[in-house]
């Protein structure tokens, strides 16, 4: 594989090769079973606990004994969801909104199916969610709330802790769950300071391997297990421990909490630049989420009158990786649910690019990008139905 | 860490350096999302169907798309076992054996509560299951009848594609569900040609990681998913595919075929020569599971009047790693579940030790066990408040 410029870490990202290192020798070298009752397989053990450690101290959690290592985000998000809802089985309302994540989405489309009633919260044009709409949707019946702490697509930022106070307001009984997985390693997370019960997050959005997450579960908070087995994780997850990859994301947290500062001043600076770059250069570009409340490694950009599947492909061919919405749902061409819940202009909705960065980008793949991508919009351009309305943003 | 015989192989297994070489290259390297749009991830997910196509042939499927990867043996079994019951709700019985994995039964304890009646089959002093009796159990109301294909203690080997007939012959409509995670890679696996419906693999018994398994669902057999989300594997297990390990299983399934003669001969000599060296070398030792039909990497040894745990500590002090029963429910002093249903004597229950042998393990070890256990055993011989009875055995 020739140049590649790697702008899709909101997808996955880059194993930190600090990461790859501490879990190499847990391969074939300590491979025992941690629930062994041999020192071999125990020692290992004592690598897990230091690992649950590192996780608690970068979500900001009070105990390690709140975290619960899963294999996916996905799997963190089912899990705090079902084993919700598994324990108050007669309360079936549930308060979401209409931008989480599409795995979160398609759970609860799947709810619904068993008799759930849910509530979809909507956006304003900033991609906003209204506080009182919240409140007002909360009642007696409403057994969970569930809100991304980030929108993948557009990288903006809910004010999740109120959220919190909101709900447990309302209806104190009501559990609240936070999808975490695009806020961690790019804003600080402090879950013990909130009213947050339960919340997710995704090994490989932070540099650790795909195959690995975690769920907070705060302390007092009953959940039901989604895999019944062995008494792995307390009882709470069942199945033999990722050694390997536990002590990796462990580590991952680790190197997230200490470049937190880089990912608000360096990749908040390049971010800036690609973004700034790309309005000024290309006339058909628009900034889809121009707010402060953003993480800072984001930036989704309309083309106006082009096709996003076009774009990316050109952008490929040159070695540029970006995307059009959540890797989980290419390869359908509906446009993205997220910016469509904002009001995008249609114009812009069918052409729109979400450029991610992380510690790994440098100032040379940004100003490839910026080298590049005027010349593949230009030709796109020419190709467009809509000449008439390029020529007239042209001329502005 | 000093020396370490590791004959505990059925508790999880070394990663073979070859799986860990194929993997190496998915961390930091090629490290896209397979759903991505661009070459870049793209080329991960050919790499994701050579894996597949790797895991179907050491599992004998007829198709790749029938197999479904997965996070450990248990999301394998608990997304059978859930995923059959969850698409005919009103069917409420259920057969399984008294000697399956504890994951297994500690899922189907709680399904018990879930209102599900579960017939548990018995088992023979061979620990053989009767085959009329399974039959007899299975009626118009069962949705499932779950078998382990070996037993994780003992080694023994069940006619499951027997089994298979019997039970669709009785109700066509039953789904056959078998653990195989003890068999694989130690007899070979060929489900097409049975009439199995769902088969489970876990990936570290067979020299691939902890973290990754797989799932087969035969064409047609229709399993609700467990974690709902993303379109990944079909729709039916969400989550960003964890591209090394499946990378990985397929080399281990690839290698595991290979090693099957090895599996049969070499490592079958070694046990064999394991078991017959303590038996002549220490007069209260008994072979529990003394039949043919067994894998040909496992030994399952009762010390009379004496305790499992101690001799496991004892033996983990010489660098000697077995266990006394699954890793899953080590740390409880319940002893075996499996030996009970055997009915195997009260007097060697407690003194009952595992060996599980692995392609990775030599006749220099084998010596070496058979050196240090007999001075193991006569010390904690000398220890037991059962001396009449141990004079009695050494005389004979």
């Amino acid at each position: 594989m020739d140049k590649v410029v790697y702008l899709d870490n909101n997808a996955t990202t880059k194993v930190d090769p600090r990461v790859v290192e501490v879990m190499s020798p847990y391969f074939s070298e300590f491979y025992g079973n941690p629930s062994s009752m041999h020192d071999f397989g125990g020692k290992v053990g004592q690598k897990i606990k230091e690992a649950r450690e590192q996780v608690k101290n970068f979500m900001g959690a009070a105990l390690a004994s709140e975290i619960v290592f899963t294999a996916s985000g996905s799997e963190s998000a089912n899990m705090a969801i079902r084993g919700v809802l598994e324990v108050s089985k007669k309360l079936k309302h549930i308060v979401t909104t209409k931008i989480e994540h599409p795995c979160v989405l398609n759970l609860y489309k799947s709810l619904e199916k068993e008799g759930y009633k849910v509530d979809y919260l909507s956006v304003d044009n900033e991609g906003n969610i209204d506080p009182q709409e919240l409140e007002d949707a909360v009642n007696e019946e409403t057994v969970l709330v569930s809100i991304m702490y980030a929108n993948n697509e557009t990288g903006i930022i809910f004010p999740v802790e109120k959220f919190a106070e909101i709900v447990k307001k309302k209806n104190p009984k009501t559990k609240f769950f936070v999808d975490a997985v695009q806020a961690a390693g790019k804003i600080k997370l402090d879950v013990k300071n909130t009213q947050i019960d339960l919340m997710g997050i995704s090994g490989h959005k932070i540099h650790a391997p795909k195959g690995i997450g975690a769920l907070y579960i705060r302390k007092g908070t009953i959940v039901m297990p989604l895999i019944v087995g062995g008494h792995q994780e307390r009882g709470k997850r069942a199945g033999t421990e990722n050694v390997p990859y536990i002590i990796g994301l462990g580590k991952a947290c680790e190197l997230a909490q200490a470049y937190l500062e880089d990912e608000v001043n360096r990749v908040k600076c390049l971010r800036d630049k690609l973004e700034q770059g790309i309005i000024s250069l290309i006339p058909n570009a628009r900034l889809n989420a121009a707010v402060e409340n953003r993480v800072p490694n984001t930036s989704n950009i309309g083309f106006q009158y082009i096709e996003g599947e076009l774009i990316l492909l050109h952008m490929s061919d040159a070695g540029i990786c970006a995307s059009s919405g959540s890797a989980c749902t290419s390869g359908s061409l509906e446009p993205s649910h997220v910016l469509r819940a904002m009001g995008i202009p249609f114009t812009a909705l069918h052409g729109s690019i979400r450029f991610s960065l992380s510690r790994f980008t440098t100032e040379a793949e940004i100003d490839y990008v910026l080298e590049k991508l005027p010349g593949i919009i230009a030709k796109l351009n020419a190709l467009s139905p809509f000449q008439k309305e390029l020529k007239a943003i042209n001329a502005l």
